[in-house]
């Protein structure tokens, strides 16, 4: 498996020298060393855990130059240079590699070559030596990370630990930082809500992890995790809202309207600057940070209103959490007032802060980037934004229809808000908040309006992609393209408006679903993020901006590839429209007349057949028998030639239903029997990676065939009947008539092998997403008039 | 569920508030206190993340005492004493439970008496409120740890670091050592063995991980690990060997011989005691220790000869492996000499060992255990010994056949020993070593046997049972009553010999696979060992030889409901026997004449099938239509009184076979629909124990009811036809002779409840464990001489 890099950068041999230098790993007169000392020194320093020079030269004979040769017999010999095999036996070795098991000592660098491992050739200097070792740190080692870093694990850089200066190498920041003292403070910032309506501004508790060398003067930048789950989760996911209920008539729909909380300014900022008092409980619940954090990043946490330690309530989406999540890194950049404890009686600040603030995060912690970085706030420099939801009703709604994310079926804004109200789990805060959280969740559940699953003034108060304008900060986005959590299209649709913005942007599309990036084998994403930081909040030039192209999406195929691209949009390919034949077959040419039928049967079946909703949609794409029956399914040929379906597919369907209401779900899916990735990466080496010496550890894994499959679904869509004249607006129609529905499926960026077939599947109940009727509905569909137009390279 | 307490040792007040006092928690005053002062002092001492006593008066509002008053006003009214239930409620957050979602403010202790949390009551004097709060603080918290050590997580015990000594609180000991400095060192330890015959003793690393605070002067004990799997595993499951073939006729049987390697004496140790000078690169596998680490036990790690760092060939189970791992205790106990590095250039000495050394671990590493004790080597002072073989031929084989331990099929001696012959992974290493190995697996592949199946004197060498009366340290043995892996006769047949012994020992029984018992929600198993460790190491008198009974065994109805016994054995109940009817009914007094038949397929319809080998038992033991064809079912009547089956059941069965060979397995299966206990405990709050401060964490769990099943395994046995004569020696046996089989099942410990009944399986092929032969079978057994023996209570 390719364990692809890209965050080299290219440095010539005289910075190289200096570096090597710098970070006492070459002496500094090497050039008076003959080739053996050196080469014998320099495995010697690579090898960290040996502390004496005596156990790093036993050491040399566990290392093997060929099958007939240790290393320290090969050194002996007092060689003037070394065969590119013998080189890379040691240097696999150092890698982590093991004889035998991974690799054959006559030919280490076939091995390479597999793993996409970079070769220095012809060593046969002192120069090509120190410029073989200095790649040779900078390639990944078998865990996945740089050999660098996993010579830090063993305690390399301790010997800077006191120093109180960020170290560079490759552009990179070093974890040359003290983990053993770490500061994890709490401190309460006063926000300028009053979502409690006790007249008072709501507090919030904001937790800080921070080197301890930022209480002497050295000032660090902050990566800010604006996490509503950080204070705990109240499970109430058996409390979901019943989904087994009938569609109504959409045209009840009164527009709910948001409803702004009253704000309370806080006190501006005084001259006061106690040290916190009070030590952090919770842990960075990031490995990315705590790698970081090693790397002189301060890790700062804060749950916002309504969590745990904080005043208030929680509104999920709405202004008032972006206002409250936004107002820390006001604090952070010295423009805001935060005290020692609830008592507001010491004022603290955040004077370790070089007021460069990163945001990090995945899922509600990369909405909460999205909603923060439309304010523009002063000091936030650039977001990752990991599936974050770029607009609610993307979230739980789809043009017009109550829409599940995968596995939460019946879940709501109000069930999610209960979720993160950890401030109840304190009995003090519970006396004084229950009622108002009470009002609240009934405001909820009535607002978001789960009858008819119509957009309001509710829903659009909780749309951030109308404030991209307000966006300042540099721009990394990173998605699953599996991810039916938080849906692609959150993704895409605020990517289409930012990659039009004066601002530095970037995204990365993975095959996984709702899940973390940063430790696959196939990327040195963890690597990539050092360097964008180092240059945007430590301000160094480091090729951070040249260094990687705009787009970079993981192969469906093939884990280990990624493509390059400017853009995701339809635009990256060209147009094509399937029809579907009155026989069932899926032609660019397709000329079917016919009117088809299928009868809807809502949950019934599903629930009687007591299978999970995964099982569900597999047998049912797969078009078995029993499951495949109340839909309508159209297959193209076999293709034989690859090509690559990109962006948003949109389908018209003319249909009618038996009622006056209903709802129909178009899925594109990718036949042919074949090993799919595994849909979650698999493990390789479970906490093989240290994030920093003695400082936890993250796991390397990534996507792997698994066994073989006969479909997978591409993408899907939804729709309500009643929105066939406006998506924003319901119609009422007559059981029967029939209506013209036009809408795009999820975006994708999906690689059809040769030998695939494409089918599209006209259904209506999607047993894990919509709501599953208890009557039974006949749909008739109108051929002539359906359609499905995707855009392919 | 019951947080059961058998650690709690009973202590009057005046030692109480010693204790106390000596950890700083109650003012050295506190007589002079008013009861309301004294009060919010003890909760603020509890709060230990908060730093200044204003950080802590701050979060006294965050406490209720009643549903509508908080703590801060409670102790504003001065109050001089405090109801049940208003401390109950301060208590219960104290203790991390969360108000509304665990408990209601209007009757904590209803929840406590569910939770088994003891109370004590009316708290209205000094000396009550003192006592109440030392029994707060040695009550465990939700995530199942003592409060003191929930309070320890949060940095309480850090005013102690670099006091140097040794502190304890009801007979445990702190966590008092300053956890970011731990020492984690290598060494390389001379044994007298030869292994690898290159005529030098074979050196083995040794990894010491210990506090800081022994480089000072402070003598600790040690807890070793052996641990062959601590330097790696070399995965090689894929290559096991083939189980679907006939079986032989055990007659080919030639009594293999073990063969001793070579010796070569070690120099004795000199006075040179140099430091290490190679810091470890593996971490600690196992909890416990780091628990007992951070409480001033140094924990100590060595795979042994054959190793990753080590010399020597694995040679599974044989002398040399114990011998190689009972000479670190010689090292730890000042009598055996070990080296900084492995060119033995200087000696370094375990200095900072106090000389008491206990040892842990679980699998193989509990088998070390058990053949380390059987020396009776200077210094090891006790064992606790989880899921351990005794007798090797009780892992691979049984009774005259090969068996598998549970998801091992086809594994045997050879290929564990490649698992751990992790010095093949250092190139050096590999290119001396290989060929021996080599040699090495030709040997055990050829000695094992797995043609027969035959004990013989290669097994009878790895047969710890034979030398209990070298044991002289005390005893624990840890076992899950559903390990199918060890299988429970390994624990049951050395604990008739070790209860015998003039040491003290104890047994624990779960209701777990091949698993850890340290973080049951249902037993305080870390806080028993604690107290245990102390008192064999530290030699404290705390009590712990009388704190809990001879034997605790885990329910398996009740999780949270152990058994307390003076010993595991068939004497602990009463002997019944039962008898096959003609009509597959087993009685008392049934009375089957038939000569009944069913024909073996071996395995061939199970591999058509593709189902796993766990399902294939599911379906077998429920009597499923097509799997049960090939076997004979003996049900009772449904039991309408409960009873409990203890020891081991035995087996009489007059059977012939079509074939001049065969094999019988028995099974004894609890037939009921019912919610049984989760096979694997279930996590509760993943990561939710400190093992320290900041060190690591461990997380709760326990057995829960599952999903309903309809059957249990509740014991079974195999044994070859040929072995009728003699367990030791085959026999010649015709096709369609009749033999009368007499054997014992694997011990147990089972409730019944009302309404079950039992069945008793006769058949052939296990797909799990037994080889699957490829020629069909037909089995005939003689009912008249058929008969079950078992003990109840």
């Amino acid at each position: 498996m390719k364990y692809n890099q890209y965050a080299y950068v290219d440095t010539d041999y005289d910075k190289q020298v200096k570096e090597l230098r710098d970070i006492n790993f070459l002496p500094q007169n090497f050039k008076d060393w003959s080739f053996s000392d050196l080469l014998a020194k320099l495995v010697k320093m690579t090898i960290a855990e040996a502390k004496s020079d005596e156990a790093k030269t036993a050491k040399l004979a566990e290392f093997a130059v060929s099958d007939t040769q240790t290393l320290a017999e090969f050194i002996a010999e007092k060689p003037e240079k070394i065969g590119t095999n013998q080189f890379y036996n040691v240097a696999l070795q150092l890698l982590g590699y093991h004889v035998h098991y991974d690799y054959q000592l006559d030919d280490p660098t076939g091995f390479m070559q597999k793993q996409a491992l970079p070769v220095v050739k012809d060593i046969d200097s002192i120069e090509k030596l120190v410029s073989a070792f200095y790649r040779l740190l900078n390639t990944r080692a078998k865990n996945g990370q740089l050999l660098i870093d996993v010579m830090a694990g063993k305690g390399y850089f301790t010997q800077f630990w006191g120093q109180n200066e960020f170290k560079y190498f490759n552009g990179k920041s070093l974890p040359v930082f003290n983990t053993d003292k770490v500061i994890r403070e709490v401190v309460y910032v006063e926000t300028d809500l009053d979502t409690d309506k006790d007249g008072k501004s709501d507090l919030i508790q904001v937790t800080v992890f921070r080197p301890a060398e930022s209480n002497n003067n050295l000032k660090v930048p902050a990566l800010y995790t604006a996490s509503p789950y950080f204070g705990g989760i109240i499970a109430n996911e058996k409390r979901n809202h019943n989904v087994d209920e009938n569609l109504s008539d959409a045209t009840e729909w009164d527009d709910p309207k948001y409803e702004a909380s009253p704000e309370v300014k806080a006190q501006k900022p005084g001259t006061e600057n106690r040290p916190a008092t009070e030590e952090a409980v919770h842990k960075s619940s990031y490995p990315l940070n705590e790698y970081l954090l090693a790397r002189g990043f301060a890790s700062v946490f804060a749950g916002g209103i309504g969590t745990r330690g904080s005043d208030g309530l929680r509104i999920t989406g709405a202004p008032e959490e972006t206002e409250s999540a936004k107002e820390v890194i006001e604090w952070l950049h010295g423009d805001r007032i935060a005290y020692t404890d609830r008592s507001k009686k010491h004022e603290t600040k955040a004077s370790w802060c070089n007021g460069n603030i990163g945001m990090t995060g995945r899922s509600y912690l990369g909405t909460l980037q999205i909603a923060v970085a439309t304010t523009g706030v002063k000091g936030l420099k650039t977001v990752v934004s990991e599936a974050a939801i770029s607009s609610w009703y993307d979230y739980y709604r789809e043009h017009g229809l109550v829409i599940a994310p995968e596995a939460c079926q019946g879940e709501d804004l109000d069930l999610l808000a209960e979720t993160c109200q950890s401030n109840l789990w304190d009995a003090g805060s519970y006396l004084k908040i229950k009622p108002k959280y009470n009002e609240m969740q009934k405001h909820l559940l009535s607002h978001e309006d789960r009858t008819t699953g119509q957009y309001s003034d509710f829903w659009e108060a909780r749309n951030y992609r109308h404030h991209t304008d307000g966006i300042k900060c540099s721009w990394i986005s990173v998605h699953g393209l599996n991810d039916w959590n938080v849906k692609p299209k959150n993704v895409y649709k605020v990517w289409q408006k930012v990659k039009n913005l004066p601002i530095k942007h970037h995204l990365f599309l993975h095959q996984g679903p709702h899940y973390n990036m940063n430790n696959l084998v196939s990327i040195d994403f963890t690597d990539l993020m050092n360097l964008w930081f180092v240059h945007e909040l430590l301000d160094i030039e480091n090729n951070a901006y040249d260094q990687w192209p705009t787009v970079m999406i993981q192969d469906n195929l093939h884990a280990d590839k990624w493509h390059k691209e400017d853009d995701w949009s339809n635009e990256i390919g060209q147009e094509v429209t399937y029809y579907p034949t009155n026989d069932g077959d899926l032609q660019k040419d397709g000329n079917g007349k016919d009117k088809q039928s299928f009868t809807d049967v809502g949950g019934k079946e599903f629930k009687e057949a007591k299978i999970s909703e995964e099982d569900w949609q597999y047998k049912f794409i797969c078009g078995d028998e029993k499951w495949a029956k109340p839909s309508l399914r159209f297959t193209t040929d076999e293709f034989i030639h690859p090509l690559t379906i990109v962006g948003r597919p949109e389908v018209k369907v003319r249909v009618s239903g038996s009622l006056p209401k209903g709802q129909i779900s178009v899925a594109l899916v990718e036949l042919g029997n074949r090993k799919r990735l595994t849909a979650t990466p698999k493990f390789l080496m479970r906490g093989g990676q240290e994030l920093g010496y003695r400082f936890g550890t993250d796991t390397l894994q990534e996507f792997v065939p698994d066994k073989l499959t006969h479909a997978k679904l591409i993408t899907k869509g939804h729709m309500n009947l009643q929105n066939y004249e406006d998506m924003m607006k319901p119609s009422k129609i007559e059981a029967g008539e029939f209506v013209d529905l036009d809408f795009k499926l999820q975006p994708t960026y999906y690689r059809l092998p040769i030998g695939a077939k494409l089918a599209l599947i006209i259904y209506s109940t999607d047993q894990g997403m919509t709501k599953r009727p208890l009557e039974d509905e006949t749909y008739t569909v109108d051929l002539a008039n359906t359609e499905i137009k995707f855009y392919q390279k």
